[in-house]
């Protein structure tokens, strides 16, 4: 365990308003990557809530989306929707029952609220690690938080959930480690990124090295590529919402109040549409939060992720699930779309596995796991019962 | 008429290989513009095709997309899909018959091919417009290609066709002109961009004007905001596809052979795929024929225009078009989706006019309106009959 002011210089290029008292950080020396190498010292951090029983058998593991940490719940506000990032899922006689079980939420592997990431110092140089920061894969992320599990004395996984990048761990956890995870809840994510997705999230890296404050990945906390990670920020918010999403809320509505200015800085051009100034908004509010470095690697693991890899066809990778495996797919969703959600419990089910679809009737698309509260408990408890 | 040296000269940003025996020039005074203000003088580039008749009656009118050109139709190369954006549909026998009609395209106002725009030189000052280019519309350039028919002696337009901002301006011809417009095709286009579409354009010129080669607009050629407009075109290209023909054209493929580098030409993080190499080409491609700035008022004069403005009510502004109309939709553009041209078309005919729907079955996206030969020749056909 770590000291508040020792986690608070860990976290110089993220923001969290306070350190929960139900938080802490797991070190260990090194860790093999996927794509060879190792990398070590690797610390998470990491929040519980509930107590582990004897037999360390009624955790559930909750992962986060690209830009999350490890706030899952806020036991002193649970009813805050804005506080923590799942909130009204987690507490007791919610889904994720803190009165049976041990939640645990570690901050992903490469992030920046606590974890080992580019922006934590290299042992090897005193200075920050930056581009010299190893690639890593959405399978060292899952081996990361194997190694807290192990350390938390947890045997077995009672439920592993998480949407979007964090289903697609909770996807490798079901493959990579059958034998410990006794339910699964791939919430908007597939076996693999589509070409148009991957070709977003390339261009939202772009836009951050290609901003001269990135410097080659080497700039100092609150001098980095700040117009860059706006752009990719904004890029990012519309692919996290839909068409249809968009239009129930902004239409060609003229802005209202402007809330932030542009990336550019640069003044509008003609007008001002109010959804244009919700994306400057979003971009603005990301990078006063977000590390850049760790935007970079985050959304390439993603990219890179497709659960076949090393298993000689896809078929051969899936049907090592053991676990009750529960795929939840957003109608509106078009970065993960549903048809391919399905076509993914389908293919579980297909090959003698235990799996269970369920689509979010929402317009919200993809970011609908982190509003429809009424349709994930729902869809939860089902994937949670016995 | 200008000479060829001249017209090299006008287009020091922008790139045409050979400038066309049919092509010339019209300039005109001052151009009094929608949002107040006048330009002037205004130049447009055209190129014709086929001999206007006597009474002035058989001329058909092409409108061309964002970063397009007036050459539509090459009568040399009749069949090379590459080198003239229309070309298989324009000619003897084909939908915009040139043995029977005079066809015409013209270089927008506001591009960099030889109409005026923030490239040219602003006789005030004696030095580029730049970001002191007035704010233009859809209906300031339908104006200005008015007077450019009318110095044709054309007096009216057998028909008015185009896809994308060019669909924009078909229909912007039929409610301003309705007694000089016979017939319209309005392709992939609809009655206003959704919230989607305008928060994808505003990203895309957000990366110009962050890139610190834009300068406030007032580069030099070839010292422009090249990183810039390469992520800008990268962004436009996912909205001028689909997922479904990303997939089938890419899917997860790893780079065969690198064509480009990168806009921030920082290595690639693990590896490339191959829809990166492909959008990196693209990219790199229009960063060597197009001027940032004319990207910059081009697309938001696609945002900004709204059929309705400055009419009592969008049915009002409806009600004025005469034209024998075809609007034809794409089944996979997410950029003016199939069902919204629908619901133009039939808003048409709900209100009296003549309008028929047609819609290209294509994987494609928005970009199935220069790729669908086939299917666009039948609708054209459709909406060209007497």
């Amino acid at each position: 365990m770590v000291t508040q002011q020792e986690q608070s210089i860990r976290r110089t290029t993220c923001y969290l308003p306070t350190i929960p008292a139900n938080a802490g950080t797991y070190t260990f020396d090194s860790l093999p990557l996927q794509y060879g190498s190792h990398l070590g010292p690797v610390t998470l951090a990491y929040e519980t809530w509930g107590t582990l029983n004897a037999e360390g058998s009624n955790a559930i593991l909750i992962t986060h989306a690209l830009t999350g940490n490890s706030h899952a719940h806020d036991a002193e506000r649970p009813d805050d929707t804005k506080i923590a990032w799942w909130n009204p899922l987690i507490g007791p006689g919610r889904p994720f029952d803190t009165s049976r079980h041990f939640v645990i939420c570690s901050n992903i592997l490469g992030g920046c609220y606590g974890s080992t990431g580019p922006s934590s110092i290299e042992p090897r140089t005193g200075s920050r690690y930056g581009m010299r920061f190893p690639v890593i894969t959405i399978r060292d992320m899952v081996q990361a938080q194997r190694r807290l599990i192990d350390h938390l004395g947890v045997r077995q996984l009672a439920m592993v959930a998480g949407g979007s990048i964090g289903g697609q761990q909770a996807l490798e956890w079901a493959v990579l480690y059958p034998e410990r995870v006794q339910r699964v809840a791939v919430v908007a994510a597939t076996a693999a990124l589509t070409a148009q997705a991957i070709a977003f999230s390339e261009i939202e890296r772009q836009a951050i090295m290609a901003d001269p404050g990135w410097q080659g990945g080497n700039y100092e906390p609150g001098q980095g590529p700040d117009a860059g990670l706006a752009i990719a920020r904004m890029l990012a918010m519309i692919t996290y919402q839909s068409e249809e999403a968009m239009e129930l809320r902004f239409t060609r509505r003229p802005v209202q109040h402007r809330l932030a200015p542009s990336p550019s800085r640069f003044p509008d051009l003609g007008k001002r549409f109010d959804v244009e100034n919700y994306l400057f908004y979003q971009g603005d509010q990301l990078v006063r939060r977000f590390d850049a470095n760790s935007y970079l690697y985050i959304s390439r693991a993603m990219d890179l992720y497709d659960v076949s890899e090393e298993y000689p066809s896809l078929e051969a990778a899936l049907r090592r699930i053991r676990s009750q495996a529960l795929f939840i797919g957003i109608r509106s969703d078009f970065l993960f779309p549903a048809v391919h959600v399905r076509w993914l419990a389908d293919k579980v089910r297909s090959l003698g596995g235990n799996a269970t679809y369920i689509e979010l009737d929402s317009p919200h698309g993809h970011d609908a796991f982190l509003k429809e509260w009424e349709q994930m408990t729902v869809a939860l408890n089902v994937g949670m019962k016995e």
